[in-house]
């Protein structure tokens, strides 16, 4: 059973409920009872050795990504975070990590005006696991979902993709302010974080939306860690491919995405703007004027 | 950094927010924000090796506890339980084991009508670790505390203690619905569900109330597992010190007290009055007209 797997099954095990507005398969959870705004939750588990290395991180970047991964998908709703509730299972016998790690979680959620508001912690003869669970609640223009883009919306990333794994993966600044400050701008039709790569999430899109999307390979923006990777796949395969970039990927009206183009409202950000959505099913990729498949799992070279 | 520090850290680090009306240190945090009534949070994580055997419990049984260890959070403070979010390690190459798992959450969550409304699931080379985080809402009488017990209050459990170690620690049906049913009969003035054991959290309860409070022996209910484990300590002394028996200790003003005890008003179970609660503080062991201090880690044999 794999994560896709699972959202399918949880899908299926949850029953119709006027409270849950929105259940498994977006970035957050949309709740509502007896409130003026929706609640949105989300939680992500970070283990040791597959999301990150405890020596080659160190703690305080680990309990700080543990934050900044559901910051992010409060993000992806244009959310704003509120209280955040921690599970850890400390390795035995490394003193030094509660401490470190705490502060990176500490250090995070006072930048955001999160409450670190309950936890559990334990410790094991296994690796470092963390899992945070954040709420927060949506704006008063409502959450974005994955599943609102419409044929002949533009498609905008908030910054430069791939090779993350050289650093950013650890130190990115998760886009809550930046979303909310879009959702106040313009209608955002549907959004999404990269977590996955611009392709796999792009994929999310448009199968809750219901459509297709081209995308324009010289518009997208590549991060110059792509490069530096210098491992034999092209930097636009890494900007397709590579996951955990955590910028966001939108969709709006063409009329918003002029808007946005003139204007680029978000201090210290370039919003690009790096294809349309289409209305017949199918992802595709326009490049030196010949368009191919864009697989989810990034670009499949035509030879 | 035990558990306990990092409560202690955790409520250094929390600056007051209006939001959050109860913080860590109590079963559940309660969060207040434009909603009719307060939402509680609370979130528990079980490792392999730790919390369970995996081969003899069997993944079902896990899962099972995963969720009913937090719905005991939440029948402490007497809320309604609401929505689970769930953050899985699996160890890789043991394929039954999701199903299992899930079975056993999704099994429990439906008799109590909560939904799986979201998680995050990954697999790696260490143990299982299941993280849930339970959202749920107060009773409109609000949410029970740990530190509203008042001297001469009647101290109350609701079943039997002790040896929880041969099975009820796995199967335990947590006191939700009961807890509900008190609170809409009497006041309760602090309430905790025993997870650390009677003694430790009686500890909770006089700490946080500022009080002091007298256990009479020959009142509290020993559970037969007590007996049959057999191992040298006597059966009062597990009933005292064994944790996870998941039953509720509560404090009840005399009157409210009498009134359970004439009409003993759950169905199916007995409400034991086991002590009262006094003006000084220190914890005591009435035994055979003998009263002892009595540790936070349990009875401590006076020779």
């Amino acid at each position: 059973m794999n994560e896709f797997d699972y959202i399918s099954w949880l899908r299926r095990q949850t029953p119709p409920d006027p409270r849950i507005l929105v259940g498994p398969g977006d970035d957050c959870a949309v709740l509502h009872w007896g409130s003026a705004v929706p609640w949105l939750v989300t939680t992500d588990m970070l283990l040791e050795g597959t999301h990150f290395h405890l020596q080659q991180a160190g703690a305080y970047r680990v309990g700080r990504k543990a934050l900044a991964v559901n910051l992010s998908d409060i993000a992806a709703m244009a959310g704003r975070p509120i209280a955040a509730f921690t599970s850890v299972a400390f390795p035995r016998g490394q003193a030094s990590v509660p401490e470190d790690l705490y502060g990176g979680l500490r250090d995070l959620a006072d930048s955001f005006g999160v409450s670190l508001a309950g936890g559990d912690t334990n410790s094991w003869d296994g690796g470092l696991a963390i899992s945070v669970t954040l709420l927060g609640e949506t704006l008063p223009s409502g959450p974005v979902l994955r599943s609102g883009a419409l044929p002949g919306d533009w498609l905008f990333v908030t910054g430069p993709l791939g090779g993350s794994i050289l650093g950013k993966h650890l130190d990115f600044t998760p886009r809550v302010l930046e979303a909310q400050m879009l959702a106040e701008q313009v209608r955002l039709h549907a959004m999404i974080d990269i977590s996955d790569g611009l392709a796999a999430d792009l994929g999310h899109i448009v199968e809750e939306s219901g459509c297709g999307a081209l995308l324009r390979a010289g518009a997208i923006p590549i991060d110059p860690a792509a490069q530096r990777l210098n491992d034999g796949i092209s930097r636009l395969d890494h900007a397709l491919g590579d996951g955990e970039d955590f910028e966001l990927l939108f969709a709006v009206s063409p009329q918003d995405g002029q808007r946005l183009l003139s204007t680029q409202p978000i201090p210290g950000m370039t919003l690009h703007h790096i294809g349309e959505c289409l209305d017949q099913p199918g992802m595709f990729l326009e490049k030196g004027g010949v368009q191919s498949p864009l697989s989810p799992r990034g670009y499949e070279h035509q030879i």
